[in-house]
């Protein structure tokens, strides 16, 4: 497995890789890689002649007072997991790499990123479509994976990708849990004992909704109240929201329809976590 | 000379050849091309294989009072003349085709498009960005040559492909003027007798400047004035705005430095034309 620090060398072996017609497919990731992360990598082995996984904490996707400075880094770890599930290259630039002294470019997808998690969090998918745009052409894949955890960062990735012209394919994994029950996140690590055990919430109240949606329930407002009264019930939670959507449009709905994308953001003491599930009926 | 209508199809032209090692050269225009059009499809033949023009009246780069639904277009006369310049391709896409329902994603570069042609125009260089981003994703070239009488375009678009890691470089082609002096612009198409006389003075206070800088005025604020003064002579012309700044940076400049565009913006009656020249000390 290479490990590849700069564009230049980057587009390099893409070029190569491509004129020798093989396939290269792209994990974006910010590192500190779990079992999500690994799942999406095999997603990528099983489709591609080449596997590249980038590992780059974006600092154009925090907001000023997130956890950009505290966001866990184990990058020997990262390199031997990725290893391991069937990466052949890691790509690993700097921030001054990504983002020299002058840099003022940066891409945007309106409306769909001002809701759900874009309220809370208002230039966080500017800064994940600018690097996904600058990884896709650093990288020049074939194809590139993305969890289904962040549901609003594959619609908004989907979007930029077709809007813009991109002659990639966006290929979305399924969430990945923790034994009980939790989505695998890199910010579990930031929770107490305490903390970790409310968190089982976000799932708890998804399987919730689907319950009652199973037994006839309709009414949108009604399934996000039971949703909101199972996870106020912990002492260490604060919910961001709530949302019951289109899952490909991201519009709110009054009424459950055929497919529906229930999704939701918690604080879970100081971590804000996010969960969500797809629904077709 | 083929005519290529949608992004899939010059996609998979592009790809075939690149896969057969061909260097493709792209010139974007919004179409009614002229001489110095013309100029910039010929340092594209001489470089490339394959020449790529693409014609495509840009609706996001126009505001909202602007002339969009007047602008010239003869895709004939363009078909021709681009043939007859070197083109193997012609990239015509349909506006529905560049911009279809639900479209949600714009480039931005920031600081340098909020100034010059920016101040009065303060979307027109989003939208340039944006159908670039769309235009290099879908030809695929090498190289994209601009002309340099979108001075600012020029340094905006140089920014834009670097801070993306766009795998290609940016040309730029010298201002071709009329016989008279006037820099060639589709939108000279629309000035009266009289407008096309005033008009002079753009290129005219550009020579002053040179002139009274030759002699060793140092001072851009007493160059500036010399500049408006000449033009404010002309019964049809209203200054938008004259500018002396750094070449790359476009900083404003107090003093005339080794390197210095000088840059200009003229309503002349309702038609709005730039021009500029480029100094070296």
């Amino acid at each position: 497995m290479k490990i590849i620090r700069t564009v230049h060398e980057m587009q390099a072996e893409a070029d190569t890789f491509r004129q020798a017609g093989k396939k290269i497919g792209l994990v974006p990731t910010m590192g500190y890689l779990h079992e999500g992360h690994l799942s999406l990598i095999r997603i990528a082995r099983s489709r591609a002649d080449i596997v590249a996984v980038s590992v780059f904490v974006n600092p154009t996707q925090f907001g000023p007072n997130e956890d950009l400075d505290k966001y866990p880094l184990d990058f020997e770890r990262d390199e031997r997991l990725a290893k391991e599930s069937g990466a052949d290259i890691i790509f690993y630039p700097s921030k001054k790499e990504m983002y020299p002294e002058h840099y003022l470019t940066y891409v945007n997808v309106e409306k769909i990123t001002g809701i759900l998690c874009g309220t809370s969090r208002p230039t966080h998918f500017r800064g994940v479509t600018t690097i996904c745009t600058k990884l896709f052409l650093a990288v020049k894949p074939h194809f590139a994976v993305f969890g289904q955890k962040d549901a609003q960062q594959a619609v908004v990735i989907r979007r930029m990708v077709k809007d813009l012209n991109f002659d990639m394919e966006i290929i979305v994994g399924p969430i990945i849990r923790e034994k009980d029950g939790l989505a695998m996140s890199s910010r579990n690590a930031y929770l107490s004992p305490e903390e970790r055990q409310d968190a089982l919430a976000l799932n708890e109240s998804l399987k919730l909704a689907k319950d009652i949606i199973a037994k006839g329930e309709k009414k949108t407002e009604i399934i996000i109240q039971t949703m909101q009264e199972h996870i106020n019930s912990k002492a260490h939670t604060r919910i961001d929201y709530i949302s019951i959507v289109h899952p490909d449009t991201l519009s709110p709905l009054n009424e459950i329809e055929d497919r529906v994308l229930i999704a939701l953001a918690v604080f879970v003491g100081e971590t804000r976590l996010i969960d969500n599930t797809k629904l077709e009926i």
